[in-house]
């Protein structure tokens, strides 16, 4: 075990910051997690985390680098926060720069849902590919694209959010005004909501704690009619945003991940089969549908990679 | 003028061979076109086209590389003509051996779409950006990507084809069987029939010659209410696809070229208000919406750019 090989990966995240000791893809090694709302702000919460890491790095002195996921809005280049999602008080908070002030090692900042990508690209089912583009389903949709052997972050570092997509010019308007946004059909609550209407069609009362993705799943298993419609639908949109993005960027994978991703056959069937036939040879051929191989772990595992990279040590195989 | 500065450029269309040589993004002399429909097949088709290059090499013995772009599928790294659209017999073409092996001069083959993006990010309007999108509204709607300082390719050399993707996940189906293709919607014939149909329900019958991207441009141009109608529908349109571009690849810029976009203001006005409207703040600041700088040429000119870089020759400003 060489010290270039081991790092400190932390996924930052709404309610709860999870820190994790990372040797080759695998948490080895973890903090009790820190809970946000204990903390007014992000000075004493950046201390908490501060004895995290002082408390895994006497454990482990190979710590080589730290990596931070985050969901919000990040300048990677500057290890900016530029605003989290769900805590206030991190607005243009430099936050790369006020830990590597006060540690001796390499920090870098990172958007969570990049952080999934690249333990997927690096470390999970997409490992080895040149183009893929990873996404996760749950409350959110998010994702991240990997084109050339390089993340693309595009002119602000923005890029990867598969769940604004379009996929009705005319639809709903998502978060940002954006017409037939991805995640206003297939997040977590949209499910929810459109499941309780199907079933009530059906002469069907449910209470909103059964329509969870997961018993969606396991009714669809147990053949139920209702859930497989819904099911095949939540496909079908999902299938016309991935072939929009297959078309574009031809990639040779793409790697669900999430919750809903957990649903399984039930979902990945029909996606296939659904994206398979919206698309020419070329690029349905090489294409692969995956799922991920990471899944609470994703963000602190790709952070740890990322991290590691970013300070000039190699991902070896 | 060294050297390093001058090369071939061939834009081998559907009808047409076009070739010419371009001194930095200038097509400074031309050959007069081969019309493909008078050869029988790749091989005659070849030795006039050897013909036309001995002839533009005699009068510019600087020539120091050769691009070829094309319509169709090519396999980039190979060379290879997989498929050509509208001309047969030119399947498994491995075009660029074939003429490497009766010429002293490095050869470079490249889908048509590619071409005319790099035509514009090297020495068009997207120069000096390392992320933009290049799109070109005709009969059929192509494009290319450029992601951190580089041609996206993808898997298969598929990448960039904006006009196969989905505006709505239950349209109209494309080509290939993919629900909502834009190409669908705003190819020239299209906006033709819907024109027709726009002005038919106002009580106006039109012919077709009546209602062509130009004519149609110059009637909104006049105040035509109907065709400002139509053109706002058209750029809301085809602000979805790039909307979704957008969200998926945060790029600096949108370059939009082919004949429909020479409408101009009655396009570019509604498409730039419909796209920033369903964006947010990162991926809107950055973003120019900007047209072509070449028209006609773009394919002689990008193929030259890119033979005269995969020879080893740098791009100078």
């Amino acid at each position: 075990m060489s010290n270039t090989e081991i790092a400190l990966g932390i996924d930052f995240g709404g309610t709860s910051v999870k820190s994790g000791v990372v040797f080759r893809g695998q948490v080895i090694d973890s903090a009790p997690p820190i809970a946000t709302q204990d903390f007014d702000g992000p000075e004493p919460l950046i201390e908490a985390l501060l004895q995290t890491i002082a408390t895994l790095r006497d454990r482990h002195q190979a710590i080589a680098a730290i990596g931070i996921g985050m969901p919000g809005f990040i300048d990677f280049d500057k290890g900016l926060v530029h605003a989290l999602t769900n805590v206030p008080g991190w607005e243009s908070f430099p936050l790369r720069d006020r830990l590597e002030e006060r540690l001796d090692v390499s920090v870098t900042v990172e958007n969570d849902a990049n952080c999934m990508t690249y333990a997927e690209w690096r470390r999970g089912a997409g490992r080895g590919l040149d183009n893929l583009i990873a996404i996760t389903l749950g409350t959110g949709v998010g994702g991240g694209v990997v084109a050339n052997g390089r993340m693309v972050r595009g002119s602000r570092f923005g890029a990867g959010e598969v769940g604004q997509m379009s996929i009705d010019w005319e639809g709903k308007r998502g978060h940002y005004g954006n017409a037939g946004a991805l995640e206003e059909y297939i997040g977590n609550q949209e499910i929810a909501v459109r499941a309780r209407e199907l079933y009530a069609e059906a002469g069907v009362e449910k209470a909103l704690s059964d329509v969870t993705p997961q018993q969606l799943s396991k009714l669809a298993h147990a053949g139920d009619e209702t859930a497989l419609k819904l099911w095949d639908e939540i496909a079908r949109q999902l299938s016309s945003a991935l072939m929009s993005c297959c078309w574009l960027l031809n990639p040779h994978a793409i790697i669900i991940g999430g919750g809903v991703a957990r649903a399984g056959d039930v979902l990945f069937s029909p996606l296939t089969q659904h994206l398979y036939e919206q698309l020419s040879d070329p690029f349905r051929e090489n294409l692969m549908v995956l799922p991920a191989r990471f899944g609470n772990e994703a963000g602190m595992v790709g952070a740890a990679a990322l991290a590691l990279e970013e300070a000039g040590y190699a991902v070896d195989p």
